[in-house]
């Protein structure tokens, strides 16, 4: 394993825990707000788009406005213009888990010169469409596998990945509950 | 309301429905499994890639491959390649309703004109950043806001959407918990 001083994984890890120590004197600046606006374009496609956020006591915006598709394939007799909804959560999550990997070795001192995650969702697609009651809709469960090369020994590499776990925001999100209210306006 | 007949949201339903019938009768057709492989570029910043999937007893492969970029903003210090992990959820959300009502609406012999959802999650970051451990890593709390133009009654507009959030796989996903195992391969 390499010092600290000389690993460069592109993460400042320095602004991060000057935010922690900020932030626990400033909880209301660590309210983060997220959006996104879907618009509904003809079946099941819809087209999602991404720009605006509110955090640290203000308006803050990305630098480019993100759009993304949603659609369902033909299986489900549809166009497949873009991946399905439930496809998008497995995004947030590996990307989460592979971020908190960088800046975790980052921290550690660990230099990475790949990171590769892979994820499968197990779902039984009876439960959205009412074929049983006792099948939920959602995932029945979610593998990620992390392929990572790095000058650390396996150990290190696998106690990487269980802090980026244990700070993920997604992985949070996924097993467990959360309030989600829906309205129509 | 118009009839049935003269309704055309883009949505087959005829075809949904006997998926539905035809996957009572065989479960295992009914086992999706959908994937997604995340690549580390630098820092933050993750390139995830969708192609294939399994299902209805075969492999299957969307027309196209998708790839999707994440990162943090410029207040995260990093280079706001893309939205953030976390920000991925909203989009699987509220695309998923979105796509529920529209199926719900053609069932039901409703017209839609135009369908526009809005969402906000509430995100204290200082779980993530480990300022406060009574801080949970993902979202406080999501709220979904639905603007809808269609030939039909404010309730029959309530009563689609309370459908679709029935039916709703990435509803269903973030608030009840899924079993997420993590490894190093």
């Amino acid at each position: 394993m390499t010092t600290i001083g000389s690993v460069d994984n592109g993460v400042n890890v320095q602004a991060l825990l000057d935010a922690r120590e900020a932030l626990k004197g400033s909880p209301e600046a660590a309210q983060f707000t997220w959006r996104a606006t879907t618009r509904w374009e003809n079946g099941v496609h819809t087209t999602t788009t991404v720009k605006d956020f509110f955090g640290l006591g203000a308006e803050q915006t990305h630098k480019a406005r993100s759009t993304f598709t949603a659609d369902h394939p033909d299986v489900f007799a549809a166009e497949d213009n873009g991946i399905t909804p439930i496809e998008y959560l497995l995004v947030g999550l590996t990307s989460c888990l592979t971020a908190g990997v960088a800046s975790v070795a980052q921290n550690r001192g660990i230099q990475l010169r790949s990171v590769e995650a892979t994820v499968e969702g197990a779902h039984d697609i009876r439960g959205i469409l009412g074929a049983d009651s006792d099948v939920r809709n959602g995932y029945n469960g979610i593998t990620v596998s992390f392929s990572i090369d790095a000058d650390a020994s396996t150990e290190d590499i696998e106690a990487l990945v269980a802090q980026s776990q244990k700070r993920s925001a997604v992985f949070d999100a996924l097993t467990n509950p959360t309030d989600v209210t829906v309205k129509v306006v």
